[in-house]
């Protein structure tokens, strides 16, 4: 077994491997000026169990190809078996045509990925569970969940809790987190008022008031949908207003709408790397290192990655 | 241009082909008594463009082995384009890895009938919009929504009216019935009272109260999951109670079990097939024959079949 | 390795577990109301190389797609090698374009069993030897020829042995027990007496008077044609007369119409399950299931297949 | 639509351009030093609906190679549809893994065929029907028996016919020249007089004394299992005794063997070329070029083939 | 037939359609701040001969990514045939493993244009001939050679014309410029003067002095190459001078290298985009946008492309 | 792991196992009078490592033909990884679409030994390194370079050393040779005196006279162009003349042409079979049998198959 770390995830790889005790993969990335990228592996993989590390995150085309170049690579360069490991796919979200003549943009990655020669691949939270359905190769998925829930139980809290989904599409997930949580559930809902009205209004449905707000999603980007739901959820009387996604993106900007806004507290995990410092004081990171770490073993030790997860995840 | 007719979706196709003017192919399935299916078609095909019709219905699996079977007899026959009609497709269900070491099954069905030959398949209404990103063939994607929201603004309404999902997983598409009708939404979800217990309450989030309720889905089997959601309703003062799906697939019992329930009327359509009487007073069906009929033509004529469709659907 | 059975092999794919001293994979079948199969593996199966046994028999689409199933389950489960038993396979049957405009449905079957991911199949006395050719992946092929042929051997015979196939098709496989048995060969042949006259008269070709005859094919379904070639063998003189087939299909009428008949015997093997009490007295089975055992054992223990089998089989 | 000759079937690709009323396709083959060919077509073909006539004959690799290097030729030269006209298929013979470790050269060949980019295949008699099913691309499959069959009708005969199959393979190949001829069918079979003897004795089981007997199969290379079966006819009393082959492949020796045999006469087709005055006087060639033609023009007008033969062939 | 443009090439693109009299397709490319890509479609394209114009030059990742989603949205809107129009391809100079562990990055380009679904490639110039080998679909490739040929011939000479290769693997395409142009060859190599020293010293191999010289290249990115290559002509007593590249590149501090040079011109073409102003006095730009026209409207009437250009070349 | 030889390469093959110490698998090749041939292994290979070695020299189609018929015989026969080994591939030479409408013959062979299931190839000195990009499946490719370069080293030399590639195609190459040997490069190629003139004059372009020239290339079919340049190498003052070529194809003619030639000695390797004595005394074959016996137990044991070359090869 060796892990190898793509250019969009040095750390997190370099992370994992210290978990389990090993030593980084040695290989290199080189940015040409003309804009091509060229990967170079710098030791012999033949017959090796491979796992390449690399979120698909900004700048997410180049970190794409090069996925697809490392693949190649260690495939040409014989390697027993491929693992490729995901911790955040940002094309994801192109998982359906929802308005006509556009492009499903996470199949024709997964397509890419599995042409070049990837074995299986390893991810966490996508966009929607279909998204695996993409995919012929085998796709072992990992859940934040339990980091980020047993992290809001160590709290313990005054008032009864509720857990928010910003938008209807992520109802079905905050269900997971309410149950865990013993929570309830309210979700954000645009709605016109009236017929024709191009303004759209955002409602929250289910119970708020005098209780403490857990908003969840998969992702945040900007922070914008996060912070609007969590003003909704203040002028509704909800008391302490926390927030908790998998993936934070955090483009430009994101921070500071964070800081400026009523969410008292974001949790977000490693899967995307932000330097120290960037992410200002509301802003926590839970580290799913361990769970990686734990599926890489399971992965190359044929054990099972289900024991990792509540029943029912 | 032919179009065939499957054994599940006779009525349907002929309905079709008497919309367009053309007669139906001529082609004949036989069963055998080990249970093998047998198709023959009785004339020639050569170069023609073929569509058949064929719901994935019960009984599911002979009906699916069965299209296989055409396409391959069509693509074998040298027919030019076989596009693949499916007014239902039930395994869209199993469109996710929802525990461990479960098929995904309609991938599985995908690749199978993309294997087979087809060209192309034309649907409506599938469980969810990534199962599109299940196929490489191009996916045309037919929504009931405007004939039955058509229905609703025909009868009028005397009070406000509340669109309503049985569950957090079809919410983001009652939204969309909700814009249609100019009406709010509210969403059922299951929810443990207490943790750690197993009996789950269904809830409904969203105001219902003294307004009229829509309960939307794809698809009813027994009509539990409408009956539940019409009885917390009831208890909650929402006033005149329907319901809409697109598939009534309507098992032993369902019929039974709409008729001593608070819901006055349930509109389904004519993806599949049922004989007459056998629905009852309450249910009435709408037909979906001149969406496929000009969705056929668009497809032959190389005409767009967003056009059908009011614009965001 | 670890042998699961479908929900058509059951008894079968314990005897084989049995025969080996393993346990039964734990896994289930859901037949839901609306007609869709559900699978589950209820055991960690990755890494592990797996054996599925399953029959193509009655109800043979469900049958079918129940095991597509399997197959989607453990490879997404990544197992490692999935080897796909199927002791019957009623689509053999479709193995030709024998009309114009019809499907070859053999071909179809094998396309979806690769597609879906199986690693490989072991099988029993197929329709054609040319099936083989269908698949790109590796078929082993049994014989229940040596199991059948001991059996007769056994029992001693007073006269000379004619075996006989009903139908040309099977007239050369009829010779290899004829070279086991030390007999000759005798072939049904449907003639018109006259051109142009529909009416088809059984002939059988050869020498029967005075020899006890053995009937030979690879299946049956109704019996109807065994009955028949046996009709004519008493009429021309043939002394005993005993049948066999690998697989005994038995539609509803084929026990009565074998008891009425001038077979004294019929022997078939397990390949297809029936319930004791079932198949009448004339009707003997006898088992293929250390063949199986033998052959799964091989499979796993890269040994030689062929060395279970009488050269020039 | 284009015919192009590869440089096993010039005369025949001529023959059949002629029979069309076209001009051939300009092209040219190169054999090298070194063994290689090189195929270079001579006038633009985008677009065009190109027909390659090529039989897989002596020397066979060398024919199949260059079969290859025309579709590949075309493919990139962007025709539309290219059909390959393979008359007669010598790896047809390997259509199954009659014994341990061997290939099924049948499907080798579909594989390589399709691989290059094949759009359809156009053939006659192929050793097995289930051959078509080695190919996803449609076949489609002519048959030399009208042609033979008018030939002999045209004679007229005195005495009761026998339609004679030198093996039990082609049994039910013979019967269906026996039911156009209204004849009866006997059949070769090797048996062996007593058990564990090596020696096996050739011997004809059905009617043929006082008959006039036809042997048919689908090819001779040798001559020598028609001259071995001719010799069984003669000593059973069978009358005249002549033989139909469609593909005449001829080795060396197989004119002379022929010649003194009790052979009258031997029919064969120009599915393979011989040079004139090569095969003496016994040997009669019919003339399949107006069935390949017709089938070419039924492909290119999209009419049915089927109509060029008698039902139930 | 339409052509769209990808965000890389809009300016070739509408040349191309006013070249051709027609209009641009309806599309637009939208960058995310997360980093993804989406490409919508605005016109209906059903049945459609496509075009889609996309160099694959700086941002490189990006511009790939964006012609994959093309291709994607083209195929499940239902075009008919997408062609892939690459005039410039970057990746291309990874065509080979020259050193151990590396991808071979123009066949992962390849492998995925060709799953994502694309029908045939257009480009011109490709850094290495056997790049179409990359491929199964068709390319047609195009030389900017007889654009920059002509503009050569037409300034007349007064001395002899050598044309230099800047290095070996480029000679073999050097000589058809010469034989173009009636002139003689020399090549750059880099040679070491003694054997285990690191340092190398590029040589000129062939005569130069007294002559004018004209540098050709596929592509240059920093110029540095030709740079060099000049400063030994003029060493060696070249008279005037130039050069010639299909693909100016010219990456930051490119422009001022050339200024700095003994490079009298440069001649580079069109397949790459420059905003006007940046290329300075001495770079001249050619326009390949007939060539691209005329080869467009070849595929689309079913013309041969190949009467555009010189034999042999 | 076993070794087993095609029938163009069972010396060599025999030589690697004699060097590994290990058994020459059992097999044969059977090659009927219709011109068919036929392989069979001889012993158990289920689960084995395979290699199967077989030159594609001539008679190139049927060397082919049989490869790929070994392929699909260990494949069927259950064999786990089947590595391809081919010292010399004759059509590697196809390499390129360099005139309209004709077939990459390379990428065809490729795909067809692909698609019949190999797993990996191993392979020396093809004609363009790019070829390795015709396959996915991994390529390790061997260089005759550090024997033969050995070779000259062991000699010594009296005067500075050219290496002289015949053509601008093998120029690049030729420098690897340079480097290795300290020695300056000069290269041949056919200019044109006058525009529009036919005649095409051999020139060197290079230093030459006084040196020492060694002539190399990748294969040399009937030695001519070999020849050629030694005349001129003569004409120009070379001192002594020696050539050295990978693969010595030697078609009838070639042996005489060079001994009749200024060429002192030509060295070529093994990868293609010659009788003894064939030769002729200026022929001398260094053995490339140590080399791919280390890179197919470097394949098995998976270790570096790149430390066997010095780096930059």
């Amino acid at each position: 077994m060796k892990i190898f770390a793509g250019s969009a995830s040095h750390k997190l790889a370099k992370a994992i491997c210290e978990y389990l005790k090993i030593e980084l993969g040695d290989s290199e990335t080189i940015n040409f000026s003309e804009g091509n990228i060229f990967v170079r592996i710098k030791e012999n993989v033949r017959g090796r169990d491979i796992f390449i590390v690399q979120s698909i995150c900004y700048p997410v085309n180049d970190n794409f190809m090069e996925l697809l170049f490392w693949i190649d690579a260690f495939k040409r360069a014989s390697a027993d078996q491929v693992t490729v490991v995901v911790p955040f796919f940002s094309y994801a979200k192109g998982d359906k045509k929802d308005e006509p003549r556009v492009s499903i943009r996470a199949r024709v990655c997964a397509d890419a990925i599995e042409v070049t020669g990837a074995d299986r691949v390893l991810t966490m939270d996508l966009h929607s569970p279909q998204i695996q359905g993409f995919f012929k190769i085998p796709v072992d998925h990992l859940y934040a969940l339990p980091v980020i829930c047993d992290r809001f139980k160590e709290e313990g809290m005054d008032n009864d809790l509720v857990v928010v989904s910003p938008d209807l599409g992520f109802g079905k997930q905050a269900r997971k987190y309410a149950i865990q949580l013993s929570a309830s559930v309210a979700i954000g809902t645009k709605e016109r008022p009236r017929h024709d009205e191009r303004a759209e209004i955002l409602q929250v449905i289910g119970e708020v008031e005098g209780k403490n707000a857990l908003i969840v999603d998969d992702f945040t980007i900007s922070g914008r949908s996060l912070v609007e739901v969590a003003k909704v959820l203040e002028r509704k009387g909800a008391c302490d207003i926390q927030a908790a996604v998998t993936h934070g993106v955090l483009s430009a900007g994101a921070v500071e709408r964070i800081n400026d806004s009523p969410i008292r507290k974001l949790i977000i995990t490693d899967t995307i790397e932000h330097s120290s410092g960037e992410l200002g004081e509301k802003i926590e990171v839970l580290s799913v290192v361990p769970l990686f770490g734990e599926a890489i073993l399971s992965i190359h030790e044929r054990t099972s990655i289900s024991r990792l997860f509540p029943p029912g995840l």
